[in-house]
């Protein structure tokens, strides 16, 4: 996608061109060009335009429209519009007295400011007696929720001790210990909350003289040539013909897949028309949205919640990844757009990047009688993004095989937060003194992967099948059966994970049997067992962040029904998502159904997660069952030195023996 | 380890030489060479010999001993023999009336061509009429146990039509309807045992003619070039300085790792002494047993019940791997040693390969305000081994990384177990159909892994963690807290995982606390959830292997307590293992302590596991929790596109940006 990019498919991210159609249009139609625009992106093309499209393939595509959230001439109330592009046209505006809007970069960077630059605050830092050379950064924290009251729009800024003026220097290791609050309208600050310093209760007390004690940093500067390890010896990926994949505009085709790559500011990369081999598997995957409550009580603490995708977005927040550094092998960069706060299109350059990897034996069988083996390597495509969450990394990955599994990776990397505590208390109850003065609380990192599903057609149905011992034990003399127990899912809702019966949610399209086995066509879902949201149903963290409650959720297909939580999860008071989507009286089988998974990682933190944490690894798959007659990479062609042109380590000890296949 | 291999640590693998001490002991105290040498191993050196030996580090092993199993002038009685190699000089000889030893590849050599020689059988084979060209193979199966009285040595041998010559040949395609069953002792045909074929209670009919159904081929000269993709790009990986790790001996050292690469006929490649920049951190970890009961109650069927270590050995059953076929890179093999029938040496060889992987982002953090990312990757050291027992394949890999953990994978591959079924019957109520005629049963693999920590020292505790809300509400106002409480095991015994809770199960070196956060130092398990075996308490399937019943088993140390099944599973009764072990009364709080995980894959079948099954990939972790002040790859140098050599497919769209970190 260089800077000269259209879309050429109704699925395309929005365009430079069409940010500024949006941006035109909205200052025409209110009269302004006093417009603080927070987001402008496209409302995704109704599912029953594009599958229209689809069939037709013209060159002209549906109506792409956008959706705008901004505040006009200084107001206070969110304000959204939903603007025609083709037609150039404003079809709503309304305003949400009620809602927040997502945070936005230019927002941060004014209340940013103007906590470095209050007085109060600055009289605040002074009471720190700082060495000479050191200064106090602060990040500002959307606030979360704990009064159903609250109207403002507020932000708690967590403030750290810099020492160093290095661009790595790690400014989480030292914090201070109050946090100022501020309006982000208003820029007025309300309050300077003092941190708990203390092991339990207790709250904190005044600004006192910083005891100094070192960063622990991870700046290759700061530590120096001698910290780091001298025995990596290199290694490399090459592919020596190119690539695998061909990508055309922004359709990827590689090894019998086919699909859409898109892209938006809120979920980052998406799937979207997914096929195999020519047969439709999904309308669209992605990221829906992740909610991540700390488990520390103590105020200001206990309204640490962020919602990474709907208050700030995963592709806002996506790094511009570089060669050598995000991947290796041999890469393909995507780009994307978003506006500015002046409603100018922002170009964000390789926010994803393509490549192929290697991992390892796809399948393997010796004939035992003569010692003939058969490999096949698990080659896959990798689609993959890096946010920066303020001190957080997320790296999100979409992963293709050639067995037709689809795979999301999920890896959290990045800085623990970090809070402040009394140097030499460690019987902390809430997290883990991971540094001199340093706890990081323990938390929950909460995703949710939204997949709507097209096998074979649009009329899907979610299964599950249970497997336990039969209930007829005629049966079963000997009592060493066991038995494969499906239940339809009929309503939308939340449903439950079972391990000890391993559970399994297949989507079936139920009208289409496959010729061999005769049972329905279908994928199964890989999930992901976890600990769900810990937090209670009388809480905001889990009336925000319903979702989190339940491994699988069914929904009835919506269009504009994509986001876990709702539209507007910044100090959001209750999930407007799945709570409401879940609960709707409709039938949801044999149908247009949508299923979503929620895993989690509940975060003990360790002195080894800092400075930066060693990336910690989810993965759910997709794989087919019953949906193709024969093992889908059947025909990938057999592992060879000639290709894969491996050495070896110390010659002389090992003989090298010949591949036995013959491809 | 090439041919002229000598132990120079005292958990080097049998050497040839000692093989043939072993061979002559035992021939000159039976005064006989009529001796059928089923296994000749060692006798792990006792602990406390191992670590009086590391302290002094003599060139002097100590005692090495070994152990046989064998049977002596054609009795059909096990007997099992202690042989001093040192001295050599036999140390003990015993008959076990009560046991089964496990199968050897001359017995199974035997009774396999009894079974294709006997009148009867042939006579049955002739019943199929087949084609001209068919013939029917067999492959004789250990007969599993549903009789608490059988004291013969049993095979059950399923029946297959093979109807090419390639080598390559599936010869799982085409199940017969009859299993012949022998005394491997007297080659006797005891019976013809008659499949059902139908889907439900149905017993047997009589053979009748063929109904002939091509093969399912994963053969490439078979299906022939055309039937390839060929789109796949060469995909190679270069490392231009050589491997990262050193071996001396079976000495590794790779990236502040230090372990002995150990290596038995019964659990193949086994870490020893494993230490962590000079700490000590396990003993040992090995794959220590694991069990398949297949789900299908219809006789014979029910006697399925493989132990693919116990019964035959993942070491003795072990590939011998090929250069670009089984790993990529740059890869140094290891060989092996088993006996053969006449107590002789075979060298088994590159039974073990070991190479770096890149596995991806190791971690990453970007400075939000100046967009300066620091990057390193995750470099992997693989230790790998491939079985093949009959139709499956298992891929068992150590994996050790730069952030100090520890992973162990097994990935199941290969051909499914297929049994015959009517043509046209598809409502199998036990499996799946997976081509026309055959079966594939429904069944669990339930697997083992063998923990023997040593941090810091042997006197170890393990402990769990759950993650819940505070019993104190008081603690907690808003209802969002939860807390970290920890359950000490002080009795050995099997445990439970708790996903609501995030369960997880620690090591700790109860006397020794990280200076940063106060707590123990540790390791903890991520352990892989799963359902454990299904049959019931009364099933031979559950007696005979008890410690698939539970996820988490703690025992005490003792030496030669290895197997979790017990010494004899072939045609066991009972687990003689962990069902006594974690039994016994005693306390393993702060003491010489083992952790065993048992994880399992309820594996219902797919035609797309047909004909050969893409890997199904399970790993469990073992990663630091305390025991490292900070980020034990804080020091890994950042990643680097000079170092990396990554390419861009595609140079017009994406400019390339330059790595931001220094190194």
């Amino acid at each position: 996608m260089s800077s000269t990019y259209a879309p050429q498919h109704p699925l395309d991210p929005i365009s430079p061109e069409e940010i500024r159609v949006a941006t035109r249009c909205l200052q025409k139609h209110l009269q302004t060009n006093k417009i603080h625009f927070k987001v402008i992106d496209l409302i995704e093309t109704p599912k029953a335009a594009v599958l229209a499209w689809l069939e037709q393939r013209q060159q002209r595509l549906p109506e792409r429209r956008s959706r705008i959230y901004f505040h006009a001439n200084g107001s206070h109330v969110l304000g959204k519009a939903e603007v025609n592009l083709t037609k150039g046209i404003v079809d709503s505006v309304i305003e949400l007295p009620d809602a927040q809007g997502p945070a936005d970069p230019l927002e941060i960077e004014r209340v940013h400011d103007a906590c470095d630059a209050h007085p109060l605050v600055k009289a605040e830092i002074a009471k720190l007696h700082l060495p000479k050379g050191a200064r106090v950064i602060n990040d500002p924290w959307c606030y979360g929720t704990d009064d159903a009251k609250e109207r403002r729009r507020l932000y708690q800024c967590y403030m750290y001790i810099a020492l160093s003026d290095d661009k790595e220097a790690n400014h989480y290791s030292l914090p201070a210990s109050f946090s100022p609050v501020f309006d982000a309208h208003t820029l007025e600050l309300l309050r300077i909350d003092q941190l708990p310093m203390g092991s339990g209760k207790d709250i904190g007390t005044d600004t006192r003289p910083w005891d100094p004690v070192p960063a622990v940093e991870y700046s290759a500067g700061v530590l120096g040539d001698d910290c780091f390890r001298k025995d990596v010896k290199p290694l490399q990926v090459k592919q020596p013909e190119g690539a695998s994949f061909t990508v055309a505009g922004r359709t990827v085709s590689w090894q019998k897949w086919n699909f859409q790559l898109g892209w938006n500011y809120r979920e980052g990369p998406v799937l979207h028309n997914v096929t195999y081999d020519g047969r439709s598997l999904f309308y669209r995957i992605a990221m829906s949205e992740m909610t991540v409550p700390y488990g520390d009580p103590r105020s200001p603490f206990h309204r640490k919640q962020a919602f990474d995708l709907g208050d700030t977005g995963l592709g806002t927040n996506s790094n511009a990844l570089t060669l050598g550094c995000d991947c290796l092998g041999h890469i393909r960069y995507f780009d994307g757009y978003r506006a500015a706060a002046d409603g100018t299109p922002v170009i964000m350059k390789n926010v994803v990047c393509m490549h192929e990897v290697d991992q390892g034996i796809g399948w393997k069988h010796t004939n035992w009688r003569n010692e003939q083996a058969s490999v096949v390597r698990d080659r896959q495509l990798v689609i993959q993004c890096t946010a920066t969450v303020a001190n957080y990394e997320y790296i999100l990955a979409f992963i293709l095989d050639q067995a037709a599994n689809v795979h999301v990776e999920t890896k959290a990397t990045g800085i623990v937060s970090t809070m402040p505590i009394r140097q030499g208390v460690l019987d902390t109850k809430w997290g883990t003194v991971v540094a001199p003065g340093v706890m990081a609380t323990n938390h929950q990192h909460i995703f949710s992967v939204r997949i709507d599903p097209a096998l074979d057609g649009h009329n899907n149905t979610i299964v599950y099948d249970d497997c336990v011992p039969p209930v007829d034990e005629d049966d079963d003399p000997y009592g060493c059966a066991f038995e494969v127990r499906t239940t339809k899912i009929q309503k939308p809702g939340g449903y439950d994970l079972d391990t000890d019966k391993s559970r399994v949610y297949k989507i079936i399209n139920p009208s289409i049997k496959n010729p061999v086995s005769g049972k329905p066509i279908g994928y199964k879902l890989h999930a992901i067992p976890s600990q769900m949201m810990i937090m209670k149903p009388r809480t905001f963290n889990w009336k925000r962040g319903v979702f989190a409650s339940k491994p699988i959720w069914v929904t009835k297909y919506r269009d504009e029904e994509l986001w876990a939580a709702g539209e507007f999860t910044n100090q959001s008071r209750e999930d407007t998502g799945l709570a409401i989507w879940a609960n709707r009286e409709e039938q949801v089988e044999d149908s247009d159904v949508v299923l979503w998974h929620t895993f989690a990682i509940t975060h003990v933190t360790r002195p080894e997660d800092f400075p930066v944490m060693p990336t910690e690894k989810m993965m759910l798959s997709l794989k087919p069952t019953n949906f193709f007659n024969i093992n889908p990479s059947n025909d990938v062609p057999r592992s060879n030195q000639k290709i894969n042109k491996s050495t070896l380590e110390n010659l002389s000890d090992a003989t090298p023996l010949a591949c036995h296949s013959r491809l």
